[in-house]
């Protein structure tokens, strides 16, 4: 009667409405029907609870291996390190209507009644698909058949290959990310030069090697006051942030709804960037003070990733969703972005690079030990956020348990002094009674203590899991990039590609190069201020901490000088 | 096969190889054969290890009747709160020979080979046994034949009431300390006035009342360099203690043993008076750096309370156990404490009162206000006791966990920013991982502060919790005389009784009064001083902990500064 899934990525329970749920583990299925992108049901360990939908599969005696068919990379192919390159799926990405907003279905006056944003279709070979989420078969029409396809990689049940050929192979595997998410095309030199492009984002060579030319007008911008709104005469609320650039005097309103438009554009046009992801939704408590300051704080931390951002702090979208205040301005604008041309691997047509000769090999070095480093932050920012997280719930529990038993136990030290009035000191028991309360008010100091410290750690970490989880699929099609430089060199070597051809292979290849060093050098730019600053503020807040309790019991301890 | 136990006393195990008891809990034992005082057996939650032989009785078909036997408290006795007046015994009484110290068979040069003393013979209608434990009926020899006892009362398994008789009825029952330690006797008057009484203690009035006269030669009492010492060739160890009374230039030496010595020769000695426990035994772990110095420690807070109480620090054995430094005058000495006549029930023959009138009723009044606070104030400490224990085991355990896990956290952060060395920042990632270390550090320091702290508190605590648990006995004294003062006056407004006689009874329960309440004046005064300096003590050693820790933090930001 039960219905069967399997866990297809872990999934860390936030709320107690939710349950924690492991990579391949088997679940109990209460209802087929998601309730918002979620569903209910029990995991091994024999919690129920919610959990999304998008994170497991529903186990169906035909569907097992329709799953394991896709997964099967052909010979060469770029080496697809897929336990390292396939990463859950970012719970903001909302663009299959089912892990919407806590408020989807209250619809802005701006909105145009449609989230599911339309797949751009800007021209043949191209598609803005950069989430590890795949609904649909990517469909390359057929432009260029002066090649035949190697009939021993044919697979019967593409839509697309089978009409279009190269002389270099064809990554077969379609949910690699080189391919859907059109590098491989760019590479291959099938995305068409338009006419004329409008956007340029410039690399040029730092101390460090290529890095984005900075933002001629750069700016940052403050996410404040998180304001409970309703409309429909208060049958539907949401929650509203003021957004104020630093540039613009007069701020801005927006909701989740209107951040989280704004991500998938960023994810369609932004194929090489790691996309800073939106704080997580949740299935309950979206009202809750705690919940929202939390988002706030998040927000907070993406905004101020985003206008550091040389490339993404200038996107024409991002200006409009920080400046319009205009209804029919913001539609326009709205429209004009989800109309972009210049998106997944055309917008790698936008990147001017410098001219200064990168020996390839000197670069995949760099990326590779860019790619160790990344796994072993990521690795070490979640053990961080685990200690982080761990310790939060000793503040709240344990620590202060502790400290309000002893204030309690001192408190009855002083009550059973106060029974033999004759021979009882007020001062005395004044005094301990007093300590009974300051060790009270330790362990609430405790309990309110990751408000000042923790938090602001465990959100700093998370846009790092964010931004990290972000590198594979990046780094994969570098990697991808490289394999058909090396492919169209060899067959060049053995006359059987023009050397133009592999050229521009070449040529093409040391955009996507260029512009991942950039976004590496970006990162850990980032990196080491976010994580000096994250590490100070902790230090601080842990300094005046242990101050402030030390100043109470000094306080305290004055009480006894006097007896 | 098993044998079967049922625990008569609470037994808080304190090493890992002893379990805790309940009192009523039924036990199974391994072996009937005690090892040093402690048997080996299973308690009801299926823990093994170790206990007290006589905190447990053997289960037999015939003892459980024998023992209720005894309960019945006949009538025209005084109400008998056994509930507050049996407490367990304290550990370090060793008397019966089966507790004997870790290095009982280990026998000094100073002893005569004889570790139980005899009971001092010193006269009829006497018994200087405080203690909960009973071995012997205790006999009352017959001496003033005038009365006839009431045959109702008559008890046929007693040795001793049947021959001797009072107008007065006698308490039948033998385990009351009221009837055991003598006093009853006493009130009664038939303990007889020595010819020469070489000892007087001085009770007289305070602004709270009676109190005893302070020693006219105080002095205090160091306990130091706790040495282990070696005899035999190297085949038996023991500890020795270097005293230093602040009268005297030179220290004496003296063994654990030694102050058992002279603590059983204070319960003998001193019916009225709340003899400071010894620190307690424990079965294993003897010569462990960590049981040596708590034992130390806890011996300081005995000699303390020893030196600072007026009668106890006079008292002539105390004096000889201090002092003497010759084998032969120890002997002499040891055999003249132990031939001591002014002990129980004769000690108050010693005491000189005031003859400020006291209404009687007042004094009953003032000591059921010490017995409710006393029952209050041992409620409070067993309470601050648990805490502070969870406390200490929380410093060592969890508090140095989540500290050290941090502390590998953060550097595991650092490690993961070295890995990428042209991006690498050395200031910050040594910074990190420097803090890292610091956080280890914080951890250490967790786990090392109750050594500056919570263990003063335990000690200080445990001191109390040995005092408080000698008033039950002490007032049951007190309130035995109060019966005996009201039965003899309605005897002799009845013409029953002689009213010199009833005068008798009533001026010799007086003495009882003064003394109980010199002592709870005592008890008051050493009690606000003890935990005004033990509340003192813990707020500042925790005011410099916490300041020790934001300083470790403030050097580690500092590191911060030039990035």
């Amino acid at each position: 009667m039960a219905l069967k899934a399997r866990a297809l990525y872990n999934f860390q329970s936030e709320n107690k409405e939710e349950i924690s749920i492991q990579e391949n583990e088997e679940l109990v299925i209460f209802s087929e029907n998601s309730l918002d992108g979620w569903l209910q049901g029990k995991n091994s360990r024999g919690e129920t609870g919610l959990f999304p939908a998008s994170y497991v599969e529903i186990l169906r005696s035909r569907s097992s291996s329709s799953y394991t068919d896709y997964s099967n990379s052909p010979a060469g192919s770029p080496g697809h390190d897929s336990s390292f390159c396939v990463h859950p799926p970012n719970t903001s990405i909302s663009n299959q209507g089912s892990f919407e907003d806590d408020d989807d279905d209250d619809w802005d006056d701006w909105d145009d009644g449609c989230t599911v944003v339309e797949e751009p279709r800007s021209g043949p070979g191209t598609n803005g698909h950069p989430s590890p989420h795949l609904q649909y078969p990517v469909v390359y029409p057929s432009q260029n058949a002066g090649y035949r396809p190697k009939p021993a990689l044919e697979r019967q049940d593409s839509i697309s290959s089978s009409k279009r050929g190269s002389v270099v192979g064809r990554n077969l595997n379609r949910f690699s990310c080189f391919v859907r998410s059109g590098v491989e095309a760019f590479i291959l030199g099938d995305v068409p030069l338009m006419s004329k492009i409008a956007e340029a984002y410039y690399i040029e060579m730092g101390s460090k090697g290529p890095q984005w030319r900075a933002n001629p007008h750069p700016f940052i911008c403050s996410v404040e006051d998180p304001t409970k709104q309703t409309k429909f005469k208060g049958i539907k609320s949401y929650i509203s942030y003021k957004l104020t650039p630093s540039n613009i005097t007069s701020p801005v309103y927006r909701r989740y709804k209107h951040f989280d438009w704004l991500y998938n554009r960023l994810l369609h046009k932004f194929t090489v960037i790691s996309v800073p992801h939106l704080p997580e939704k949740q299935a309950t408590g979206r009202f809750e003070e705690d919940f929202i300051e939390k988002r706030k704080r998040r927000l907070i931390l993406w905004m101020d990733h985003m206008t550091s951002h040389p490339v993404l702090s200038q996107y024409e979208g991002f200006q409009h969703f920080l400046t319009c205040r205009d209804d029919k301005q913001w539609k326009l604008g709205k429209r004009r972005a989800e109309k972009d041309e210049m998106v997944g691997a055309s917008f790698l047509l936008t990147l001017q690079i410098p001219t200064e000769h990168q020996d390839l090999q000197d670069v995949e070095d760099r990326v590779d030990s860019f790619k160790a480093f990344s796994k072993k932050m990521d690795d070490s920012v979640l053990q961080l956020t685990n200690v982080a997280s761990e310790l939060v719930r000793k503040h709240l529990g344990g620590f202060r348990k502790e400290f309000q038993k002893l204030g309690n136990a001192f408190q009855a030290i002083s009550h059973s002094f106060q029974m033999d009035p004759p021979y009882s000191s007020d001062a005395l028991n004044n005094a301990i009674s007093h300590t009974g309360k300051t060790y009270e008010t330790v362990g609430e100091m405790f309990a309110e203590q990751p408000k000042n410290d923790l938090f602001l750690m465990l959100d700093t970490l998370s846009l790092y899991q964010g931004l990290l989880s972000n590198f594979p699929d990046i780094i994969h099609l570098q990697k991808g990039a490289f394999a058909k430089v090396k492919e169209s060199q060899r067959m060049s070597d053995e006359g059987k590609m023009d050397q133009d051809e592999a050229d521009g292979i070449r040529k093409r290849c040391r955009v996507v190069g260029f512009s991942l060093q950039a976004e590496m050098n970006h990162f850990h730019e980032r990196r080491m201020a976010d994580f000096k600053r994250m590490m100070q503020s902790y230090l601080k807040q842990q300094i005046i901490f242990y101050q402030r309790v030390s100043q109470q019991l000094e306080r305290t301890l004055l009480m006894y000088d006097n007896l």
